[in-house]
């Protein structure tokens, strides 16, 4: 039996861009980059030879390697680091290259440099297409509330009928959480971070190789510099082997960003039960259908964003937890729980925004069925301002008109009739009940609070494209 | 790019024989062995015939299936089953099998049905070779602690001296935990229980079936039975596609033997640290070492309990979390987190045991450091004993031997002398003195709770072997 | 501003019992009872005098104690009983008892075996009540089984209508839940061990104590024995100091009781939507009323029960984390870390219990929408059954039907009409295809299943009244 | 028995400033406050009366209300302002004040913005608590870094032994955390917003009093400005009813600031160890004592801040579920779980701040213990240095080198004899093979990065300072 796993468990990410470009291959993949562009960067700086970095070039290539063996050999030093090294040696002695490739290769770096360095590499590319289907998501959304400002719903808490809000403002509110994850995640980018520290985060070999090397003007301040700039990785001038809130922010960030889709998966999937039904996915071809049940259409990518808003809560206090307890100058175990809990987290934000895009951007409105729900409780759902503005019209005030309300639900009478009977047409003309009893006429703040929304949006909207 | 993990990034695990047994294609095996099961079934109660089980046993074999591909399309329902029954379809009509193979196939089931028994064959698998490392780990333990019973050692509360105890007592005290979480897991075994309740856990398909097959003795509980048996799993005669206590059961039982591994490798990492020394790793060729330090031994097996230790308890959040919020007659989105949770808690704890078998059974002590560290406080480490005997004997009492305590701290003077200075030899003899200073006479119960610890693994072991 | 906690955040579990049978006032009683129980202990061999016993149990009692500034004293040596010790010396002292009293009290002892003893001691009643709960529960939830045995209702997965099931069996499933957690949890409260080993585990100082008792015939042993028998707690032979077991098995149990009734709470939530109102929480003055809105009727008990099924998790991992990093003879922080997460398990599983027992006992069963819900989707809804029937009777068999199914949703069309249209009524009466249109014809072994567990809640019932 | 807890269970906070700041006393008279504030700002805008505003001021203060009664009224509407509206009614009738100070009070706003807001008042306090012990921490690391900038000591990776570093650097990595996780904390005040929406985050009922008050230029968004103004809190223009990253970055930013120090104690606690000895926590009186062993001193404050370390990742995942699975204008559940999480996270962080302060500023050094540390594994320390500078004067070049090493370790045997004998002096001298030999000649970059880390937190201390 192979020992691969391709997504099979993993619905939320399988199948998309994010399961290849955080899969064992892609780190491989930056563990071999992040090796190549440091001869690379000794190559330039005139310590080693331009064919040197040329001959590791041609062995950084993942292709080459037998990952399962790798796998395999990976517990032996508790990191892939160390075997990946071996074969790479292998690898340049087979295609015959000098031996000062194999000296350059690795020089003053330790496992940690190159295996903190290939997360954040992978992670960049994750969060990179995060963040565009997050904006994808918003555009969606936008439009949604654009559309949408004026359509009247029943707005609910603790699952019961409250009062009318629009759906408009529904989707500004989705949309300002994702605008908030999405603002999150993009200063958080700025912790992808080059580590570079050698064993113990001091370079003392790297130095002590300048040292030796007194023809050159490269300092080991300007190499690291050089090889983040080469890995598009931000240099803030020291490692941070044993300080991990750069993982925390970034992990934080990835979290916030599921759990901003996630509670628009819930209200979708609220929406879109039978009896509901203000909501539907998407119809697309393959999409949700059950082979026994031809009438049933599954809510399929809201199930994945709840999926992934399940998920990521445990990963996360995994980060918090190895990085609280975090020793020496590497720790003893808490690190090697980071990396699978970070790659993962990435996965599901990464899946679930490509999910999200795809929700926000066809999403179904039924129009009946909002309506239909809104009229559900009758006047009773207006029964806050009835009690408000009616109270000085009939005797007995505000408990009246509440015991009104209660007496027309109970009895399953109009409250309409109710208050007519109570308040007389000189104090409350038939017009004006009616206009009291709409609830396209209570919706207060509303439009407002939408349009602040979108103009969030827009003025992100366009720092985005001026970035392009 | 390709998409495929092999456990790079998890070491805890990689490269073990958990990494096979519980990988995706373990996982398609198990989906496959149980639909081939369930038409086998039905061909044993004449509802299909000896052919089409057959066939479909020839499709059941996960080197069929491109696993990528099916990865690829889980997405689409949510779940992996879908996408296999249909590539099952495609083989049966390559391989020319009858229609009625493929009528056969999955008659009657729901995907929860399949994945779910899926997963519990593949934990199956992992719980028992966890529980046979659970148990070499103990039997190395127990030798430890038979061969340590008399070796004094300090004992240390909130990382500081405290008093002696024997190291026996210590390696009794890791067991006692083994031998918990082993009895838990075992016990967790009769939790792996088929899932078998059709679309909505009611077989209304299945009696549906049999209603029209008026010639069988098969009933609905008769078939489920038997495809339990042939499975391998429990039938506790429902289905529990709601309730996932069960799930529960077998993740904190995982769970609890990561956490029983993890205080092992804790303390061997803390023993082995250079200053303290008392343990080792067992030295293995290519395992802890260094490239760039060649003096430099990792305790590499130690590290990969810890990272166990660190990774479990947020995965088992999540399954907690999952059961707490499950509806309807399948969950949208919690069942779909309860997967790659449960299958990673079964590698951790498979992983672990497997590296703490050999730690256990390799375990070096180095007796020299151990009575150096007991030394290192002089004797005030039996403060509390003195204060107890002594302090009849002096005026002042218990607070006066203490003040003696610490005036031989600060002043690094022998306490010996100055207690000997105090208490005039009629009242307490130089031997008696000596004695008193001995911590070989201050071990308290630690033999009698070594031997409690080691009669419980001597019984525990029975039942074990009798079960063979 | 003073510094205490009443459960103000805590909704779950405020203002029941579990609120002062797991509060730090009743937590200090345990801390003070250990202590009492002991010196009884002590004086019942011999050790100390009747008087010495009647002197501590004098200062055993909570009242006589100002927590607050107990609390300030706390982090002194991180753990309140060291604080406590000196108080209790002072009341000693302040009552006139005489010094043999003070010396008696705590010897032999350490700080962890009084925490944890304590920590069992609440955590015994929470789970006394708890478990009165759970039965309480499960009694109402047999009940409703048994009512609404033949209640047919629809059953959805994924959100989505699948098809129909009885209202009996879905209560039968919750059922199924409970018992299991009780089960659990019940076998649980064999681990509520006493904590027993002195400053390092080895109850040197008592051992050293009873060898000046040259009169006395008690053993370490028999009197750890007498003082488990006292408190009401196992006693396994063995102190656990660093073996956390027990801790996780009892708040592995907790948080499994949790999430039983979790889901049950999820489902009701669910179905007390307005558009759904299947189900609806008792009626109860002054229970989830709105000020604002008379007309809203908030499902509390249900929110709360969710509330639980949130809160319990991360509480969860603490312990796991914890137990799974244990160091020395006694931890450096995640001892400390599992005292407040695991009483805080040990609440809202009570508190959870509390509400889900009044829920289960009178929760609303609203038939007509069952009916109108079920009647939703139409004939569709038994689509699975009729391709399955019909294939055979018409050309193009199941694929043809599934195709008629849509065709029924899409032009909003009679199913029953297009099938009769279809197939001759020589090949099926207009009586059969009512009959295969009726869903309560299409409930396969809900029966069965409802039966099974309300067998297994009887055979438990007569276990419980056995043991009273 | 009474209900209240003190913070006996939770030594990381009890007896702090925290513990009072953050107590359910100051959560209710943040709800008094937001109350208070509220009616204050409908009289300035002339809505009602101030006499009204002095009649709520008079009502709100805490002491004024029977906490365990509130507490016990909670679960009936599953939170406390229900109740704690009608203790206010209750004491405004009390107080003879007029009827239109009750018909102000809460006037137009719901539960969940008087909740939301307290939390963020709170919060807010906490904040600036943490914060300033946090700014004080990172003075003591920083004094620490400046004065140890040249202390070469030894520094570790896997708890093994690696190469030379310096005191300096390793106070400014852990000084790099504080500080990053101090400018994250900071940033994240920009989240302390005011939640302002009434009861479905419309402001429906606020609007339609301000319709009705047409003397009056307020608008719903000036009033919701102005009381935000007076509460010290944000206002973003909405409200964030179910938008939850604003308790997600509050929450990451409080664990980020607990898991910082977490790793600072983590590694006071290893270098406390008898056997390493390089650290000790600050001697105070009354701090770390144990009863029984007067020789031991506990390594208080870093057991508390490791135990906040293990205590906040849990809560912190409870944090993001609650955020993930929010629905509707008010979740059902998750909302109210997150408020005894983030309580808890706001009083960890603080106690940690709290003690970590005095640990930056008071922790001894012995440098002895360093330099036995450093000696303890001989020159084979250096062995890295030495394969890659002696590599070309020896026949077989690096691996002999690493051979050398191992044979003095095997055999015991100095090193720098065994190199003196294999390499000539006129290759290499005695002086250079000793300066070789000197582990303060392989510090690499130690310097520079600790001057980096030091110029980072002086240009923050100017911002630090230049906003008093």
């Amino acid at each position: 039996m192979e020992g691969a796993d391709y997504g099979v468990l993993a619905p939320a990410w399988a199948g998309t861009a994010a399961s290849a470009l955080a899969s064992d291959a892609a780190f491989v993949q930056g563990m071999l980059d992040a090796e190549a562009a440091w001869v690379q960067v000794q190559a330039d700086a005139g310590l080693c030879s331009i064919e040197d970095a040329q001959a590791v070039r041609e062995v950084a290539s993942v292709e080459r390697y037998d990952l399962a063996l790798l796998a395999s050999r990976t517990p032996d030093g508790a990191n892939a680091l160390i075997p990946l090294l071996g074969m790479m040696r292998e690898l340049l002695t087979h295609d015959g290259a000098a031996k000062t490739a194999s000296t350059a290769l690795h020089r003053g770096a330790t496992s940690q440099d190159i295996i903190d360095t290939a997360l954040m590499l992978i992670l960049s590319k994750a969060i990179t297409l995060t963040l565009a289907d997050l904006r994808s998501t918003a555009s969606g959304l936008a439009a949604l509330a654009r559309e949408h400002r004026s359509t009247v719903c029943i707005a609910r808490s603790l699952t019961q009928h409250a009062l009318p809000t629009t759906l408009g403002w529904k989707a500004a509110s989705w949309l300002s959480a994702v605008l908030d994850a999405e603002r999150q995640l993009d200063a958080a980018t700025g912790q992808l971070r080059l580590q570079w520290g050698g064993a113990v985060g001091t370079l003392a070999s790297l130095e002590q190789l300048l040292s030796r090397h007194t023809e050159t003007t490269a300092t080991s301040k300007s190499l690291a510099s050089q090889l983040a700039g080469l890995l598009g990785l931000a240099d803030t001038g020291t490692p941070w082997h044993t300080n991990r809130m750069p993982i925390l922010q970034l992990g934080s960030a990835l979290g916030s960003a599921i759990a901003a889709l996630g509670t628009f998966g819930a209200d979708v999937l609220t929406a879109s039960r039978p009896e509901i039904g203000e909501l539907s996915e998407p119809r697309e071809a393959g999409k949700g259908g059950s082979s026994a049940m031809p009438q049933k259409q599954n809510p399929v990518r809201s199930v994945l964003l709840r999926n992934a808003a399940f998920s990521a809560p445990g990963l996360l206090s995994t980060l918090f937890t190895a990085a609280g307890t975090a020793v020496d100058e590497r720790p003893d175990g808490g690190w090697h729980a980071e990396w699978s809990a970070l790659r993962e987290l990435a996965r599901l934000a990464s899946g679930a925004a490509f999910h999200a895009s795809f929700l926000a951007n066809g999403l179904g409105v039924n129009l009946p069925a909002i309506e239909r729900n809104l009229a559900l409780g009758g006047d009773a759902v207006l029964s806050e301002r009835l009690a408000a503005v009616l109270a000085p019209l009939v005797v007995g005030g505000k408990p009246a008109i509440q015991s009104l309300v209660r007496r027309s639900l109970d009895e399953d009478v109009s409250l309409r009739e109710l208050l007519r009977l109570e308040i007389p047409t000189h104090d409350l003309s038939d017009q004006d009940l009616d206009e009291l009893l709409d609830p396209a006429g209570y919706l207060g703040a509303a439009d407002r609070f939408t349009d602040t929304v979108l103009a969030d949006y827009s003025a992100r909207k366009e720092l985005w494209q001026s970035r392009n």
